[in-house]
């Protein structure tokens, strides 16, 4: 993955995040294998992100086809309308960017057969293998419509252990919300489940024929814009992952919250998850206090030598008190003219040096006796100013 | 614009935000003409958004060419690299929805006669013809990435008393914002310039050679789509329309602010602008004060008719205090077991009619005298529940 700055390069722009101080391993990106269930118009815009920011592996769930009803969320194009989504995915991801693995499962996950075959797929790793049923993958994206389909993903990355970020829109179109899930540390989603999965009705028979949901390209956009931001800083290793991220269009409100596991979670493999969390304490607990010790080290060496060894913008700084230009590129050509302001520009109340001189003159008045014309001369200097 | 829910209609999800009680008049969609300058990473999605949403007529100002180091951005495909950004723009768009008006002006607004043509296209109708110097647009997306392209439709808008909407994202790619601008109402772009602007300092003579800015899909995706999303609000008339909404991904922080106009602004058109919204204030007024009667007698007349005159759900809601169930549907089968909870959840309490009932045994007990083997009957009875 080149960093070079040349209009042919289509990494050029990604690059720039480790020179901007983002990110320090932008090119790590390529090691990592994402599967997202669900290509619709949030999966099918978060596979797209992923593809055009270099992923190394992206590992595509779905088993419907693209129809012209999609047309108003992002990616599909008409002409594919017909086919299954995730073929339809392969073909403009592959033109978008030959350098991603495209793994394509055109599968229901919620049967029992598609739920081995989920599960076998995950525990193989970017070149294929088997891992002994460990996960092969660095993180799950559930983009799913529905939640039969999100607890048997939630299923899934509690048996292995394994985060995943889940997405939803709602049918109103107005609202979304990305949620981060690390089996045993935060709740899981059978933890504090919907009431239509603790009720066990069949969310299928909530739905009518001839009723169907709203949905827009901005909010589905937005989510999946959100989800893969969460993703890029999670896998990467900047900023703040979001535990819980909400998304409401009318009032453009975006709440935040996190959730702790359930103690009396209704998912055995969740349950485990905790159990094993809390008997890790002790080893976290070192873990972060090594960590800390590191940073503080670092820290006290950074002290010693100057914050930019390399200076390439020329900057250099000044204190409030000097009164020179700022910016030193400026000062040679115009140190006499600090003062002046760029053309367009007026002062509205004289400058405190001026002020200064103002009083200068005034105690010279004083001091020299009262002389008139002595004082219109000064006057005249001031005003020549 | 047909809101049948059939699988081959590309409206019915658009058209379903009637239904869902969000949007009115979803449908209007149809009559409105929106200009976006600059097709780059925001501006090409916030177009394809449009498009999928059924706008009526599209206006697309650039005069960039399409590069490969545009790949890290969505929308742009690697086989039109050499291609005009709005050739490019046009070729995909009319694929998408042939039902939009696309209309592509490749020139360079900051120049003389770029500006001439650019407010000459501002002023024509959604048929073409000539609106007699008034704006024939209901919206302008300014989508570029410099000061100087943005101070370009700050005059045009200003001169014209066409609201706008300014959008941007930073060089490091994890901050962004949108900003709502109406002539004479809120803040012009040159009422409050950023230093560059202020300082007449030539904003290319920062940039260097072998130095570029760092992008992202996601920052550019979400920044489009809070930009649609508010163009949605504003035409269509729902929610609130943002005046200034910020994102800055490192910590999923995102500030709103209102500015109000300078009345020193340097801009005259500005200047005009808020004396003429300063000489409509009675107007304004009158017309709030029409609203608020109108407003005032449909609530009046609303609340004589019942809320909801079909009640396709089937939903009847009942007294809080009433001891059935909630859901009428539910009510005829499981009237006898409405305390009865659905499989797998256990109720970590006893229920208030359980303790209810272990008092009125007590009271039982103590009423009849204290007798050891009725009471021990009365308990076996209790937990057999």
């Amino acid at each position: 993955m080149s960093g070079e700055v040349v209009d042919s390069n289509p990494y050029s722009r990604l690059m720039a995040l480790k020179r901007m101080g983002i990110v320090n391993n932008y090119e790590d990106i390529r090691k990592f294998s994402v599967a997202i269930v669900g290509i619709g118009g949030v999966g099918s815009v978060a596979a797209e992100m992923l593809t055009r920011c270099g992923i190394g592996r992206l590992l595509l769930y779905d088993y419907d086809t693209v129809e012209l009803a999609n047309m108003n969320r992002l990616f599909f194009k008409p002409d594919q309308a017909g086919m299954t989504k995730t073929d339809a995915a392969v073909q403009t991801l592959a033109e978008i960017n030959p350098d991603v693995i495209l793994e394509s499962y055109t599968q229901n996950i919620t049967t029992v057969d598609g739920f081995k075959k989920f599960t076998d797929s995950l525990t193989r790793d970017i070149k294929g293998n088997s891992t002994g049923g460990k996960s092969g993958v660095d993180l799950v994206l559930s983009c799913v419509d529905n939640y039969e389909a999100r607890m048997v993903v939630n299923q899934a990355c509690n048996e292995l252990r394994q985060t995943w970020m889940e997405s939803g829109v709602s049918e109103d179109a107005v609202s979304g919300h990305i949620q981060l899930l690390i089996p045993g540390e935060t709740a899981c989603f059978a933890c504090a489940p919907p009431l239509v999965v603790a009720s066990g009705v069949d969310e299928k028979t909530l739905k009518r024929e001839g009723v169907c949901a709203a949905s827009l390209p901005t909010t589905m956009g937005i989510v999946a814009g959100l989800l893969v931001q969460n993703t890029l800083k999670y896998l990467l290793q900047f900023g703040l992952v979001s535990r819980y991220l909400g998304y409401s269009a009318l009032k453009d409100f975006f709440p935040t919250m996190e959730m702790r596991p359930n103690p009396q979670c209704s998912n055995t493999a969740c349950l485990e998850c905790q159990h094993e969390y809390e008997a890790n304490k002790p080893e976290r607990d070192a873990a972060a206090k090594l960590k800390a010790e590191a940073d503080a080290e670092e820290a006290s060496r950074a002290a010693e030598v100057p914050l930019h060894t390399e200076n390439e913008w020329n900057i250099s700084l000044v204190d409030d008190d000097d009164d020179v230009a700022v910016f030193s590129g400026f000062t040679e050509e115009s140190s006499a003219g600090t003062k002046d302001l760029p053309a367009g520009l007026l002062r509205e109340l004289p400058e405190a040096d001026l002020l200064d001189k103002a009083e200068m003159l005034e105690n010279d008045y004083v001091q020299s006796g009262g002389d008139l014309d002595e004082l219109q001369k000064q006057l005249e200097a001031l005003n020549a100013l």
